[in-house]
């Protein structure tokens, strides 16, 4: 068990499972191999200058047009959509259109996120809007919504037709996520359950498509793929769990953002609206600042220093948001690996899904 | 045959057929009365606040959420959609969810278009990023555009699933073209030839797409539904020709837009582009005035009187280019009607196709 403190860099770890590390580090780089070329290939299909923005925003050029070594994100979602072609016996392979397919849409909701967000910074560079005007992070972000449907539907089967199916719903539920998150900014009180779903929804509904679309590609029947779905949505409240606790106390040189970031930004993130539900003293303390904090113009916010910050996150530790925060990761990933028992994997696979929903939870960026 | 004359508000039909109004009006009576029941349900999908941010956008209701009486455009879509399931001998029905997924995606298109365009008002309403904010105009956007494809891919048909690939299609021509409508405003000189395929792109994509798209999902092969789009994409390219026109010399009470409308965007349309490729002193006059045009500001854009717009459009006259664009509407009016002749036809439906084609060209608005 992680140690819980009140200060900020210490581990969010919520579970310290044996993760299979070096396992874990294979198959996510499977996954960037298997996928990244067929990435660039359809990102090369757009129109200029449609590409070079998209070619930017995936971190492959600077703004200046000039290749970069890039960073290229955790690549958990490409590793899941592999495995989950060999989940349904077919090779890796089979699962590449649906592992770009889902990245390509994932890519799209970032682009357009942070421009309705205001979002100036993503990954330690500047995001798409702020470099290219908010007219190309629209229309490139449009652009990779189509071509994720296009490149699932140019195979042109009927598990293609299948896999798009339920890559448009999960698209759907994204958008209701982000809808919600929206609205969410502009109350005062939102409770634990309303921000689950809106989690469920902005996370966990790509990440389960991501999940079930290797297997619907490689044949498998619609039960198969509602199971491995549930395994992957709740796998993806248990990222987002741990992502909110990175959000408040990670430390700013692994997760490539600002200390108290979420707070910064007065996200309502699941350790702040459990802090609020659980009543005392530390809950009332936060809940009147927060109140407060709410009348405040983005500006006088931004003045803030560290310590005011540090007041808050301590506030919302004592009042338990924390504490209840990484439950809430333990059990999403207990769930998810429910959810495996009750359909015949590989051995092999199911191993790997269980090191992944680990690595997922002890990670610290 | 139309008089062409200096004065604007004269009818800018470019052919006179002998339309057959009353057959035309209830083709696109049959559209709208068949099409909106199932866009109403669809768009009742959408979670709050997006359902009334899109019913707001279709004229359902007013920026107060109060029912209206609404206008609800022309039809042409889903009347074209409709037909085209009866060119394959499918009853009109069978096109309902292609003629659906068609304005979902039409629409898409024009919510975020008006943003990225700075448009305020679209038919005589303010744009929904003025009313809701940019936010929703982006967000709403994309949910019609995930709704598009969920709509035709609950099917659950092959049909079903090429129709997708078609409109997915489609809609990546039409970001091609808004890519191209953008990247020329910052343009000096834009080719006719550029015009052509920008207008191809972001008009008569989406127009052949649901000229094909009601055929396919009453079961026509590839090679009837690419005969259909070939009738689609050149009406398409009628449509704007015309839309060009009107967008210069159209009368404001008919066309619900300012006069002069498409000269205070800028906007380099095919009579613009067509006039400064003619060459002649006319044509010179004119690229020496929008030369000096595009070193204003739009504010002192914005503060120029009647007059001076009346002298623009006299030089582009002047330089032929109405006279050009009404040349290429009827050119491309008589290449959709020669591809209907590749493709045999129940003849009340290829008198239809022949009729929505007149009446494409000889509209006042």
């Amino acid at each position: 068990m992680s140690t819980i403190t009140e200060n900020r860099g210490d581990p969010v770890t919520p579970v310290t499972p044996a993760v299979d590390t070096a396992g874990v580090a294979a198959l996510l780089e499977r996954g960037r191999t298997l996928t990244t070329p067929v990435l660039r290939a359809a990102v090369a299909r757009l129109a200029p200058p449609m590409d070079a923005v998209a070619s930017y925003h995936f971190g492959w050029i600077d703004a200046e047009g000039r290749p970069t070594a890039g960073d290229s994100g955790k690549a958990v979602r490409p590793a899941l959509a592999l495995l989950s072609a060999e989940a349904a016996g077919a090779p890796a392979e089979a699962g590449v259109p649906g592992a770009v397919a889902v990245e390509l849409v994932h890519n799209f909701s970032l682009l357009h996120d942070d421009l309705m967000d205001g979002d100036e910074q993503r990954r330690h560079r500047d995001t798409v809007w702020k470099v290219h005007g908010p007219a190309q992070a629209i229309l490139v972000g449009d652009a990779l919504f189509a071509l994720g449907n296009e490149i699932l539907l140019e195979l042109g089967t009927v598990e293609a037709g299948r896999a798009t199916r339920r890559l448009t719903a999960a698209t759907r539920r994204l958008i209701d996520g982000q809808a919600q998150d929206i609205s969410y900014e502009h109350r005062e009180r939102v409770s634990v359950e309303e921000c689950l779903e809106m989690e469920g929804n902005k996370t966990g509904a790509l990440l389960a498509c991501a999940t079930s679309i290797g297997a619907v590609l490689g044949g498998a029947d619609d039960r198969t793929a509602d199971i491995l779905e549930r395994y992957g949505h709740h796998l993806g409240l248990a990222f987002q769990a741990v992502d909110d606790l990175l959000g408040i106390w990670g430390d700013p040189v692994a997760t490539g953002k600002q200390t108290w970031s979420d707070l910064r930004q007065r996200k309502k993130s699941l350790p702040v609206v459990a802090a609020l539900a659980a009543g005392g003293q530390a809950s009332e303390q936060l809940a009147e600042l927060l109140a407060a904090d709410a009348k405040k113009s983005d500006a006088e916010f931004m003045d803030f220093d560290e310590e005011e910050f540090a007041t808050r996150a301590a506030l919302i530790e004592r009042a338990g948001g924390r504490d209840w925060t990484s439950q809430e990761a333990r059990r999403q990933h207990a769930t998810a690996l429910g959810a495996l028992d009750e359909v015949e994997l590989p051995a092999r696979v199911r191993e790997q899904f269980l090191a992944l929903a680990d690595f997922v939870v002890v990670r610290e960026r």
